[in-house]
């Protein structure tokens, strides 16, 4: 929106340029490229981000209605149904990437405009590494097929060849076109961009689904099997036996190959969403420098105990994995260890967390308000993911609270909860205020400035602590401080303040120690749900209370936002260790 | 965050200015003067925004946790608890409302900046006659718990009576604070709007929950009684009999008067949420004058078809509420006619809004782009709110394409469904246009430009089009022009451009029969739903193919926003209305 308020301040001066002569030969011209023109103008920038906006979301909501349907098992809707319809979307997402790629080679002559806060290299590096993982699964699945190819719908051959080809178009276009500011053909473009943006949402949606569902029937024999009840499947299983000898082994390999998958699509889908945000805009010029990572000899406490959690996560999930498949002592005994160790996880987490707020309080900053889509839409991921587990901790209290049962976990869980919704308060602020505050590197160094500023104290409280905060910071940052004020470092005088706690050089390791352990603390909150250790289903508590179909739902909703979380949190705690 | 970069600019003049002289004890005063500083300084904004805002999120969170609980009719968690953590939240509100107010009266003195966007004199008496009947609900309940008090628990007293409490002060505070630019204890009074958006928010929760209990308590006694079965009621009645004999009466009223009460509370959360918004924001100044509303002689078809409609609709809603309730065929003859009703209603509406789109094409103009937050809002609380009945939509398609049931209006529903997304379509793109394209008296009017803009045509078609847009309206918008670009309206030569279709006069005639035969059509579209025409319960296809627990899951969520989506349509228009 900035650069048509741009564009409009400009208008006067044409306008008053023009208003001198006029005949009735240049009227009728002017009346002609007029019409011409009002047919051919661009069509509004709103009103095609509403049109785009609006047919990813009914996609989005076609592909949800079907998912809905094939959850009720009815003989109606069909997983095959599902899957025709997403290799629809990845076929129509390929040809749109293969035009795109086609016509900007053509004209690559015209320089395309960059936009550098788009994605970091590392991040990049990573979806690579999800995308391989994907194709592994794409690979089991063509062997699964092939197996039971006899008796199931060839849309389950089709599919992962399809999805495989997709996938790595995909990460040649995130490597050399996610980054680009589009500025020709706006309106097709934006429905292209929204089209690969809701399919990678779908195929999310997808992968959660079956997750779940595949998460959801063990559960269900095992409940049936302590009970030494029938176990019934409503799921489908092939009608013939397997050609081939290795079909069990792909279908339960398939399970661990899911999580990345997941999240790689999520990922894909949060970035595109930026380009689309991106298109049309134009770049405000900044002091492009950024400070290389500095060698980190300080890094000693953060990733200690990073390494520490590390290893306890695994081993509290391997100890839980075989002993909640045994009797209901040991299930019970395996549920109270994980919330022991939730509970310490996450105190530590918020300790961590809360002394950096602390530093920041006491080292002022002013926060950098530039236009960033990027940023911002990282602050909305946050947040909106962080309320699928303070959905499930507050249910988790409530039944904690008004249950009578005398479980053993009944109040380590109520502590858990709301230690879960505490952290990620916290954590999030944390972030959040991490990535806004202003990069130190561009302030100016002046220890003059106090006489002036304690008088403006009141109104100009911003221009004050920006001026403390970069102070002491003079010696190393003075160099950069040039490009923003045009001023020689030599000539900014230096000293003063090196009695104020906390230095800044401490204040720096403790930040990046703290952004590293709560990268691994996060890293592990990620393995756990996602490889299978989920004690909400098995503690038995909130069931009760809500009862299974609703406590089901609120998982089904809860769990797979939380891993979003937690591995968007990694992402953006990494970023925080990279600029502080 | 304008105002902060603002200040940032201003920094480097003091910077300079102050670098001159300092001394030894001058220094330690500043020493001392900035560790105050440091301490006493303002939490940043963002901080305080998301500090807010999560608080907001965990209280809704916690309201839902305890709704799904008692959806699940277990005895641990019961109406009464919801309702007392209900009454604590209004209490903690009406708290802080006369704080706000106590503390604004006494700095009368010191002027509260305005939003003159915030709100419009309509919407607030709009909302005062939404809260009278939500008033008037307060006395059945009050009256339905004088009948009940010796058997059910105090808090079904308490309720009413703070409820009718909140309701008088919060209709109080919307006509006199509502348009605050709150600019001092700014981090504590995001708490206190955060807290009150989000305890209006729980109110409409917890009414669309009692409502949808109801109808699905009526829906599944039609079903039984039908079926000649037993009705076996999950749902808690009063033990005791009623002491007074208007029980019944207060009972049943009380649902009529719900859907006012839901749209009351949701709202006050849209206009609280805009105030919360707007805190520390430093407002542009613009030339302030509205166009008054012309004395619409021209209003001849919008309004005449718009009364058909309405009349229609109650006949419709007449009829389907009397004929529901008997046998199959007079059930199954009662939904088609609803379906070729419907399919009607949204064939004009969609021709009605995209005749609105195509004259906005023929002439253009550029958008506006100053800042404000309310029309932010308006927008994506719109697309937002489609969703539901985007969603409902979706799944009938599917299941009327999938099913293989011979009912009458299986075909007829499957159009329904398409015109139904076709229709928001359309009507979210002409309102948000409508909203954000440029009120025209603020542009000059200039017909000399083209010499220059035809040679500029392709760079900057943005100036060249509000230069054509313009011209024909210098007549009669000359004199405000003159507020933007300093000249006066006398010296703007005026003429040319009469040949072009449609003229402005007939343009604006138009498009305001358009805007008040929508706003009338999207009342219409209320009413069914609001007061029980849901034939989604009735015409069983969807069932059929998601099963009842997911269908009635997806109704539950649906419906109001459904509900929402339309009255929200229906202030928007009326404000397109206003405008055009």
């Amino acid at each position: 929106m900035v650069e048509h308020s741009g564009l409009d301040i400009m208008c006067p001066n044409k306008y008053c340029h023009s208003s001198v002569s006029s005949s009735s030969s240049e009227r009728d011209k002017r009346m002609f490229t007029r019409i011409r023109l009002s047919l051919s103008a661009d069509y509004p920038k709103k009103n095609a981000e509403i049109l785009s906006g609006q047919y990813g979301t009914n996609l989005l909501l076609i592909g949800s209605a079907l998912m809905l349907a094939i959850a009720n098992h009815g003989p109606a809707v069909r997983e095959e149904h599902l899957l025709s319809f997403l290799c629809g979307l990845m076929a129509l997402q390929l040809a749109w990437m293969m035009w795109y790629i086609l016509v900007r080679d053509r004209h690559e002559s015209a320089h395309t405009e960059k936009d550098k806060h788009a994605t970091t290299c590392w991040i990049r590096g990573g979806l690579t590494l999800l995308a391989l993982l994907s194709l592994v699964m794409d690979a089991f699945r063509i062997g699964y097929y092939v197996g039971y190819h006899l008796c199931v719908s060839a849309v389950l051959g089709v599919y992962p060849v399809l999805h495989a080809a997709h996938t790595i178009a995909q990460v040649h276009f995130l490597w050399f076109h996610i980054k680009d500011v589009i500025k020709s053909f706006e309106t097709f473009e934006r429905f292209g961009v929204m089209h690969a943006v809701f399919t990678n949402l779908l195929l999310w949606c997808s992968g959660v689904m079956s997750e779940a569902e595949h998460f959801l029937k063990n559960h269900v024999r095992r409940v049936s099997v302590e009970n030494q009840g029938n176990y019934s499947t409503e799921y489908s299983e092939p009608s013939c036996n397997c050609s081939t000898s290795t079909c069990s082994l792909f279908a339960n390999s398939l399970f661990y190959l899911y999580p990345f998958n997941i999240e790689y699509h999520i990922f894909v889908s949060a970035m595109l969403f930026v380009m689309w945000k991106n298109i049309g805009r134009t770049l405000e010029l900044h002091s492009t420098r950024r400070r290389p990572i500095p060698v980190s000899r300080a890094l000693s406490l953060g990733p200690v105990l990073g390494l520490l959690a590390l290893a306890s996560t695994i081993t509290v999930l391997v100890v839980y994995l075989t002993h909640v498949e045994q009797s209901m002592e040991t299930r019970q005994a395996a549920v109270s260890m994980f919330y022991m160790y939730g509970i310490v996880m996450l105190l530590s987490m918020c300790s961590a967390a809360a002394v950096g707020l602390l530093i920041y309080r006491a080292q002022h900053c002013p926060f950098d308000t530039s236009k960033n889509p990027s940023r911002e839409l990282d602050t909305q991921l946050l947040v909106g993911s962080s309320v699928g587990s303070w959905l499930m901790a507050w249910c988790s209290v409530a039944s904690v609270v008004s249950s009578s049962s005398s479980a053993p976990h009944r109040w380590t869980n109520g502590l858990y909860s709301l230690l879960m919704v505490l952290e990620k308060y916290v954590q999030n602020l944390f972030i959040i205020e991490s990535l806004y505050r202003q990069e130190e590197q561009e302030l100016p160094a002046s220890p003059e400035v106090f006489s002036v500023t304690s008088s403006l104290a009141p109104p100009y409280g911003g221009i004050i602590n920006r001026a403390y905060e970069t102070q002491e910071r003079g010696v190393e940052e003075g160099e950069d401080s040039a490009v923003v004020y045009g001023r020689k470092p030599s000539q900014v005088p230096l000293s003063v303040g090196t009695n104020l706690p906390p230095p800044p050089r401490l204040k720096r390791k403790l930040l990046k120690n703290i952004a590293l352990f709560l990268t691994m603390c996060n890293i592990c909150l990620w393995i756990l749900p996602a490889f299978g250790c989920r004690p909400q289903y098995d503690n038995g508590l909130e069931e009760e209370t809500f009862g299974f179909e609703i406590w089901t739902t609120v998982l089904n909703f809860a769990v797979p936002l939380n891993l979003f979380y937690r591995m968007h949190a990694v992402a953006s705690l990494f970023e925080v260790f990279r600029r502080v």
